[in-house]
């Protein structure tokens, strides 16, 4: 049984991807955990640290192959790979991620579009015929999809969060202001900028 | 001088106001760490542990009274106040952003709006003109604005930061898929789905 690796360090894979693909596009072929710290302001033994959790990456020295721990954090993160992703709710949000181009390179496509408003099923947003919300837990079951992002209201959202775990939902990434609840076994991830600007707020004059 | 609390337990803090406040919502007056725990997924310890580095908040056995808490929370992180707020970037997620009413309840309020397109400047979104993306640094330093957010293209992010600091912006929140640098007394937070999704995926079979 392979070891377990604490959520927060796997939270900075990503961010650590990020910034080495970016390098990469930038033309550049090694970098350090110096470098890599300064750009993303952490420490390089915490980078050292969190990376030798997964194995042996670079040499003593020689920093670290981009391509190389590229490609390793790709695999260890799942997303060498593309994931089917449902989205629950049109509006301006739902919208906004149906039509955001970032996600192709980096693992995920958008699937499907739902929402229950009956004047949105049937209309179209980003390429994509709205689906009724009603029909949200056969066809996102029918179509194995264990990724959502839901942007509905905060007052529907632990109620969608539930048709998707039945359906076989297992990482929800919700734009809902509430804290949802969901069984063992399924991720939960919060985007609300409030939370964010408020952290930092604390931190003005 | 005030002690330093490490950035983590601030982090924490609009989480816990989110959580009271939707509490005082549902018509409660008392609460306790082991239920705000339960909720948020955060053991009680820890929540006991961050109130106390800024006060006596509840007695031994009578919790927390919830209204009182939300009160000396938004007061700490300085949310019991408006905050001007401007955004850069009038694409899908800038006027996602501009049209979402959950700021006012929270402490901000959307005050203007840019970008360097000439075919959207003059035009209206979500009730705002979008003023022009060159006028920035101008416009925002005039008002006094201290915090913004951005929703430009990778590539023009870093650009945009460093005219935001030039006018005066201490606290930026970015949705561009890239990492930002910014002068000491400059936060920075970054909103970017994807980083969201990858550490779901680690977990996924």
């Amino acid at each position: 049984m392979a070891k377990q690796i604490p959520d927060i360090v796997i939270g900075r894979l990503p961010v650590y991807l990020r910034a080495l693909v970016q390098m990469g596009q930038e033309g550049r072929q090694v970098t350090s955990s110096q470098e890599l710290g300064e750009r993303l302001g952490i420490s390089a033994a915490q980078i050292r640290k969190d990376l030798s959790q997964f194995g042996e990456f670079g040499k003593q020295g020689t920093g670290y192959n981009i391509e190389f721990l590229s490609k390793q954090l790709s695999e260890i993160l799942k997303v060498n790979r593309v994931w089917d992703v449902a989205i629950v709710g049109a509006g301006d949000i739902g919208r906004a991620l149906a039509g955001y181009s970032g996600f192709s390179e980096r693992g995920f496509r958008i699937a499907m579009i739902f929402d229950n408003k009956p004047e949105l099923v049937g209309s179209e947003a980003a390429g994509f015929m709205i689906k009724d919300g009603r029909q949200l837990r056969d066809e996102i079951a029918a179509a194995g999809i264990k990724i959502a992002m839901i942007a509905v209201p905060a007052t529907q959202a632990q109620d969608v969060v539930n048709q998707l775990v039945e359906a076989g939902v297992r990482a929800i990434l919700s734009y809902a202001p509430v804290h949802l609840s969901v069984p063992a076994g399924v991720r939960v991830q919060n985007i609300d900028p409030s939370i964010h600007l408020q952290r930092m707020t604390y931190y003005l004059e």
